[in-house]
């Protein structure tokens, strides 16, 4: 007699960026049937949607959706307005944090797991080497799964929605290793806050020198296409 | 000495329908500059964001602004996708629930509200005359303002979120007659989920039953206008 065991699926935020990349690989060894979603909010440059694309599909993405939310019309962000990005890190919130973004983000994943019957939406979020945004800590991330638990049928139902931020603890070295032991083409995955049309970094914005000094700290070599 | 007492801002969220339209006079009453903010989350017919902005208008919104976001593209519901609107009630969610809209609304506004550095958001969700939906909820309400301190520059900066939910526990009967104190014009608002291009409702659907029970309730007359 043959079983068939059926096989999860999940909701997978892809950024086009190194940490979400190491996030589907995770969540694939894992076991689960991954539904790659990209939220194009109007961040300055289609380069790292390219290159979500290119990574959902590389790391065995079932599938890859991209929603369009015009966060453009609210602005208040250097990723959403005519604010120029820092090339120094600083004190305090930077003007990179794009307002409620990782709610809305996951709020739209959620929304998606809903449609598709998934109980595991995953994020690559993390707390430790990154810019000070608030919506990357792990309250946060508690409190959307706890709220993810109230807002859906899964919720009402008994099933349960579980929020998983497999890097969240991790420092930037960590993160490379785990990508290369998951075979991540970190080459791909475009960070830079301004990286030009064909997903070359600068080099100087907050996300290279956290995404380098990663690189360094594992003591690889840094694949990062720069301009 | 004169002293100018600062207006507070608000965002509120308006759909073009009855509760909105009476939750932003509520908060215009109270004292809100508001911010009307409406979601076309591709939604079967346009006359309710039309609605929106004829109400925003007439209760005195400082701003009306509609942000896109592409919910077709996920699908699972009769309001976004090519499922027939049911023309009757029956136990448990219906198939109107758009999956993580009121998360994804609220998200939105959350995001405006940081932009423009206000501290509250308003929303007209009912939990007592209303379809039965997960993030209509009491419970829900008090988890995303809970989400909204952890999420956003106000809740590290200490100055704080509240979310607004004044009609959550208001029966259809009471939101009328708040409305009409107010002096909410209910035939410019759309309820129906069916509503023709003129914004003229079918009479037959839940929203079109919950709507005029209320007017029926109130004895007053119902302005409503059907096709």
């Amino acid at each position: 007699m043959t079983t068939t065991i059926p096989t999860p699926s999940a909701v997978v935020l892809v950024s086009g960026g190194m940490d979400s990349a190491v996030t589907l690989a995770l969540a694939r060894e894992r076991g689960y049937a991954c539904h790659a979603l990209s939220v194009d909010y109007g961040q300055r440059h289609g380069a790292e949607l390219d290159a979500a694309a290119r990574t959902a599909a590389a790391l065995g993405a079932l599938v890859h959706k991209t929603v369009a939310v015009d966060l453009r019309s609210i602005g208040g962000s250097a990723l959403t307005a005519d604010i120029a990005v820092p090339e120094a890190g600083g004190p305090g919130i930077p003007v990179t944090y794009v307002p409620a973004r990782n709610t809305i983000m996951l709020a739209i994943a959620l929304g998606w797991a809903e449609v598709l019957g998934a109980h595991d939406v995953f994020c690559g979020v993390n707390a430790v080497d990154y810019s000070g945004y608030p919506d990357c800590r792990p309250a946060f991330i508690a409190a959307f799964e706890r709220l993810a638990n109230l807002a859906t049928r899964a919720g009402v139902e008994g099933s349960g929605i579980r929020v998983h931020a497999p890097l969240i603890a991790l420092g930037k070295a960590d993160i490379v290793r785990e990508g290369l032991r998951l075979g991540v083409d970190f080459a791909a995955t475009v960070s830079c806050y301004q990286a030009d049309a064909q997903g070359r970094a600068c080099g100087r914005c907050d996300a290279c020198r956290l995404r380098a000094e990663g690189f360094r700290a594992a003591a690889v070599g840094d694949p990062t296409r720069y301009a």
